[in-house]
């Protein structure tokens, strides 16, 4: 007998307060009850996005709600400069591409973020004002790479073109201040640090993105933001809602508003840096830099344990521990531990322990939890 | 955010499958549903005791339990002998003096088990026939002490007396072989290794104790076992049954079926050992040595940390993890943590990372889990 413990970056493991939200009696979407509900829910996730614009939820995956912000923000033939450093951020490329947009591809090397020279070389040379949108992975889930939204926002200056971002593994685990910060469409999904099964995609759109939408001339139905707008004013969606997920969404909103999100942030940052630090000291070599790693999601550089070691299957058949592999080029070279939402310090520890076991050398018994008890308990002291 | 780890020896943790069987519709406890569902489980459970004589199960806490088998085996005047070590040897004669049986205790120093020598020595005086019934625990949950019931069987002979034994903290958890030690009846409780809620109680009844039950002049309704074994040949209950109880009951025998009782034993027998090395290695003493340690839980001396730390607040402040405090006489000088029923190693890991944590010391940090994933490894390789 082993418990189940989910360590890939989504989805991730759902709260039992949220596994019983979700087992509330169907209600009519058309109904009193659903409306109260889903102007709730519509508010409080505000306060996650930090913006005091609308923020629209369709039933969908992440991609649809990526896919739901290029055609909304933007028209065939439209030059998008997309910024990728993984698998993530050429999808929302090709996801534009697919749409008629012109699109420019801007790609570093995995495992680097986007710096913001490259941003305000591209944009510095934009002097007839063509660029209509520029695309950003907040979290690149494929590397564990964090790129700063904030610092390559500013590196646009006041360039014109919407600033879009794909926040999917990021939103509600890692700052990011849809106002503040001027994005004009902040793009999630449920099942990462909202802690609730898949099936929700959430975008932000900002006053200039809904004045963007006015001339959009790409095709949509569906992600029709203007009706998603409209039939909100009334507390319900266009098209049925997932009523299930929203139930879930609500509680999971409780329990974010109950911890605070800066707890929440501050709880990742911790975590991610105490399981660094104890992959450090079993001798690991991890993917990408301290300086730039996710605080969601931590990829771990598995090369040299080729042919050895298969840590994906060892930690499943010996702990029941799922982790993630590597994807398209990066595949069988890394390991991706996931740390997003519904995650705790013993988690951390944990998975320290079962590597230990894996790897099996008796010199590297307790040397991971050590390192990484001293993260927390440095953290517990600040 | 810290997730919920229940460490004290019962009620235990529920398995996700079990909760999930416990939402189950309720149904008619007189239909072919419910018949067919009880049958089933009576029959599984059998697996459990290792009997081929009947169980009855009733709607009641493990010490309903216990009366009942009191209740139905004897009459007031007769002369039980309980052999106590603990709250619970003690509860049981407590018990059979309320029903007006002749009880004689015999006690043992609390930390110790019940040493053959002395059941054999009370039973050799009892020349004439006189003693009726005699007590034993199995698992001392007061202490963390396991007594030997097989030893303790056979110190008897082959004196006619009726052996009673308090199985809730051991049964499916402990190797106890009603049958083949002639075990007249085994008391169990659901919220142990049956991984349960609390709420279910459990008397396997051998032929001899049947027999007893014929002459039994102490009052009981409830707790007949006559109308109880009367109805279960119906597949019914005599009083309406804890049906969602039931319905857990039959998926926790599936779990329980496809782990297979050995294996189980094993793990619980890894498990205690494991935590025992690594609790050792952080300075703690144990309160019952290693040859009669419980495999289900385990009382760790506290007294020279009285005054410093509490133990209880801060596994539970700082972690979410629940242990037990000592009873009666052992308050504020035990710990007793529980490792019965849904527990794995991982479990078993992230108390003693916690441990480290709490007692703070960072040349600790690490040792404990150390010691703990050595015996793991051990385990594995035998």
């Amino acid at each position: 007998m082993k418990k189940h413990h989910l360590r890939i970056p989504g989805p991730t493991e759902v709260p039992e307060r949220v596994l019983r939200a979700m087992q509330s009696p169907m209600i009519n979407h058309r109904g009193d009850e659903f409306r109260s509900l889903f102007r709730r829910v519509s508010e409080n996730i505000k306060k996650v996005f930090q913006t005091k614009n609308d923020v629209l939820i369709f039933p969908s995956a992440g991609t649809g709600a990526m896919e739901a912000a290029i055609a909304n923000l933007f028209s065939p033939g439209d030059l998008i400069v997309s910024f990728s450093c993984g698998v993530f951020g050429d999808r929302f490329a090709d996801i534009a591409e697919a749409f008629g947009a012109r699109v420019e591809r801007i790609s570093v090397e995995w495992g680097k973020p986007v710096a913001c020279d490259i941003v305000k070389e591209r944009i510095l040379r934009d002097a007839k004002g063509e660029i209509k949108g520029v695309l950003f992975t907040h979290n690149e889930t494929s590397t564990g790479v964090l790129n700063d939204i904030r610092a390559l926002r500013e590196a646009m200056g006041d360039h014109p073109a919407l600033v879009v971002v794909d926040a999917i593994s990021s939103l509600g685990a890692v700052e990011l201040k849809a106002d503040e910060w001027q994005i004009d469409a902040v793009v999630a999904g449920s099942q990462k640090a909202l802690m609730l099964p898949p099936g929700l995609g959430f975008v932000s759109v900002s006053e200039k993105a809904w004045k963007a939408a006015e001339q959009s001339k790409m095709p949509k139905y569906y992600w029709d933001f203007k009706k998603a707008r409209k039939t909100l004013e009334k507390g319900e969606t266009p098209y049925t809602p997932a009523v299930s997920q929203i139930f879930a969404l609500d509680e999971a909103l409780n329990l974010i508003l109950e911890e605070g999100l800066e707890n929440i942030i501050a709880r990742h940052r911790l975590l991610a840096a105490a399981l660094r630090e104890g992959l450090k000291h079993l001798g690991f070599r991890l993917f990408a830099e301290d300086s730039w790693a996710s605080p969601t999601v931590t990829a771990v550089d598995i090369t040299d344990f080729q042919g050895k070691i298969n840590f994906s299957k060892a930690l499943k058949d010996r702990f029941n521990i799922t982790v993630a592999g590597g994807q398209e080029k990066l595949k069988g070279k890394i390991m991706r531990i996931g740390h997003v939402g519904y995650v705790d310090e013993l988690d951390i520890l944990n998975v320290l322990s079962a590597l230990e076991m894996v790897l099996g050398e008796e010199e590297l018994f307790g040397k991971g939890v050590k390192a990484a008890e001293k993260v927390f308990k440095k953290g517990e002291e600040e």
